[in-house]
């Protein structure tokens, strides 16, 4: 509600500033997202793309629109609250604390966009396809983890003659992969249900659990010198736990919980019982310390297997379509490109380093393709490719280091470079190497694709289950 | 992101902490709507009431789960914060920061609820009908104001013996009427689209306006004991011009909106586009000091002139079926309903008040529906009680007048009382009135017409525009 001019107290008059900063933050996240995802869409690059690049545009390195708060940003430091402040004149105290409070509630609107984005990709999963590729995602996983910080730590120490504590936190920030980003770029390129899209989305989420752990390891390394065994091994118990316990416990539940679901009378009573599932596993899943994302995805994978999955998925798709743009947008609106400028002699030591970190980040996870075993035809290199985005999770192990004081300016910035790069070359070349000439012409599937028959679903992009063809090899694109 | 266990500072570790508390408290916020929502869809009472009612349930009045910061409310008041300091213990200055940031979050949840509601409702009025009941719409929501603010300032001051300030705001309190829950019975009803239902939007809107206009003269008045005439005079005309303008404006551009749109290939193209004009017209009619529910609504109203209407309710659904029930559970939650506690002497001078502010609150909006002129045959008694909850806004006024200091404890109890009661009673009778017009032109609807109320069909509940069936007669019951 919104009574400005009348309410006495300074915090209850914030109320209404809040809202009317939030939506204009909204109102510029949705344009960018989508005048950026339909510049891509009509250059043939995937859309995520763009509503990267245009995150960046309105955010803190160019136009400083879609601001979040962090260290050193204030609300002066916002366009738009200047612009507000321009209709509702502020004290800089109302200000600040107006601009923490849009920032605070952008950023739970971006992370329950990556919730929802984590549900839709579960729901449209298989369980089964993903148990039966399970193996394959494990060692896919963990050569994608251990490659890039072997390769990463060793090289560091050998080539720059970094310090072997920073070295190592180095190489553990190569060993991310960003799910988000390598799941909405499959789906786009509906490639979701595919052999290599299930095994590429079993080893992304494993990647996630393993670089809690890992980030766990050098973390109390950076800060005590040393490793605490104990929380590691708590961590790694809690999380097998968790996603088996999850996904037994769910399947047995389900049933019950649409039981439930057919004998409600109000409106919804479909979406908001899976709603409550999908938080209350994403609760769980954060309050034990692992990932918000991973108890949406067993949510989605456990009522991926109800008789109302279709129905759920039509419903999720338009919640999605509203919340996932602004986790994307955000991702790209909190990214400082400026440290990419070689023209800034500060910047040039991070970026010597940078290049080598990047061919470190893309060799160590495409090679893990070729570590699949197993006598499918795969494309091996879509495999690869699908690990390489470091997104917000390289991203969280640059300021881990930085905030404990391990990492040097350079090496910080080696990795956010390295972060960034990843991130955004990942989509063109995902595309890239899962091109089929038809579809990438029309900018969707054309209908001699889609009649070719084959494995993936193109539901997430257009909401029907069309087909599309299998993947090609890379010899053939 | 949650890497809670690593991260240095204190305001990046807050992040996952607010996100796990925002979780459980949507969570739980759904679990009240749906089991709310539920038992009164099985006892024949519109299911808002059970949002309602679970919501006080939940909120501040008894379990202290959903808690909005407000005055004197604490991190430690919250149970949902303390079973989260459980899992994970926190500093009391944390506690208290997360809370305030979780409040903030579900807050502004609410308000897009209403947002999203109200522009739901515009998509689904027409345009023609609500200019045709314009004016019996104006006079309805003209008496509708008039009325019960002479009836009871003039009672306050002459049976109470209240100064004329104080009485003047007790009876601006009484104008006011909460557009949601009427037009969320409206819809449970299916009478959104009848003529009753028409003209009780129009002037609920219109009261709306009116009403922030009789709150900035009360305010202005309680402040400084005189009204601002500039300042009423720059709200009527901003307002006057928002409505108009964005109408004519909006009808304008809303085909070239949509032919953009046929042009995007990107997903989700329709309803992006929609909420960027929802929220845009929102955000103006927030910034020139009207509600911003006022400019959901146009923006609706706007858009449900296009050929894309019936794609954009079908879209909008699941996500006020996700946003709405947040809004009304927190009208509940935020309600101390320990005023109403008739054994605790200090609330009885309040009781005995407000007994008279509800006889009032309730004739003054009843009587309205005798003063709709034309032909038609109109469901008089419905159009009156439609107008009678007073919601969240009368709240506002309750508030504003206890932060300027111009009411007392009792005449701010009476008015919260009053309040809670008219918002609270409003959907049954809403929901008795509508059952049989022949029975309500007689002024008594029976019980046996209430139990016939299975025969009304929920367009808002199923998605389709289905008319209800017609009422029937008692010898058919």
């Amino acid at each position: 509600m919104s009574y400005p001019i009348v309410l006495a107290s300074a915090e209850a008059a914030e109320g209404p500033l809040v809202l009317a900063a939030v939506l204009l933050s909204l109102v510029v996240t949705y344009l960018a997202s989508k005048i950026g995802g339909e510049i891509c869409a009509r250059i043939n690059l995937p859309s995520v793309l763009g509503e990267l690049v245009f995150g960046v545009l309105v955010g803190v390195s160019a136009l400083h629109l879609v601001m979040l708060p962090a260290d050193g940003i204030t609300g002066s430091d916002s366009m738009l609250l200047k612009l507000l402040n321009q209709s509702t004149p502020m004290a800089s105290e109302t200000l600040n604390s107006v601009f923490r409070s849009q920032g605070e509630v952008i950023s739970v609107l971006s992370e329950l966009g990556v919730i929802i984005l984590l549900f839709e990709i579960g729901l449209e999963s298989q369980l089964k396809e993903l148990l039966r590729v399970g193996p394959q995602a494990a060692v896919v996983a963990c050569v994608g983890v251990a490659a890039p910080f072997i390769a990463g730590t060793a090289g560091l120490i050998a080539i720059f003659h970094v310090a072997t504590v920073p070295a190592i936190f180095a190489g553990a920030a190569l060993t991310a992969t960003s799910i988000g980003i390598t799941a909405r770029v499959l789906a786009e390129l509906n490639r979701l249900s595919s052999s290599e899209g299930q095994i590429i989305i079993g080893a992304a989420v494993l990647d996630d659990v393993l670089g809690i752990i890992v980030l766990a390891i050098v973390a109390s390394l950076a800060k005590t010198g040393e490793v605490e065994l104990s929380k590691v091994a708590i961590l790694i118990v809690s999380a097998g736990v968790f996603l088996v316990g999850a996904i037994v416990l769910g399947r047995w539940l389900s049933p019950l919980l649409m039981k439930l679901v057919s004998e409600m009378r109000t409106r919804g009573q479909v979406l908001i019982t899976a709603l409550i599932f999908a938080f209350l596993l994403s609760y769980v899943a954060n309050v034990i310390q692992l990932e918000a994302i991973l108890g949406a995805f067993a949510a989605g994978l456990i009522l991926a297997e109800t008789e109302r999955q279709e129905e759920l998925i039509e419903q999720i798709k338009p919640i999605a379509d509203m919340l996932v743009p602004i986790f994307f947008i955000t991702v790209g609106a909190r990214t400082d490109v400026s440290v990419l400028n070689p023209f800034n002699p500060a910047n040039r030591e991070g970026l010597i380093i940078s290049a080598f970190l990047i061919v470190v980040a893309i060799l160590g996870k495409v090679i893990t393709g070729w570590t699949v075993f197993g006598k499918e035809k795969l494309n091996r290199l879509a495999i690869g490719v699908g690990m390489i985005p470091r997104g917000e999770v390289g991203l969280v192990f640059a300021s881990v280091g930085t905030a404990s004081g391990v990492l040097s300016d350079a090496l910080n910035a080696a990795i956010v470079v390295m972060v960034i790069l990843t991130t955004f070359l990942a989509p063109p070349l995902l595309r890239l190497v899962f091109q089929n000439p038809n579809e990438v012409a029309a900018g969707l599937p054309s209908p001699v694709g889609l009649a070719a028959g084959g494995g993936a679903e193109l539901s997430l992009l257009d909401g029907q289950a069309v087909e599309a063809e299998p993947a090609k090899k890379p010899e053939e694109v």
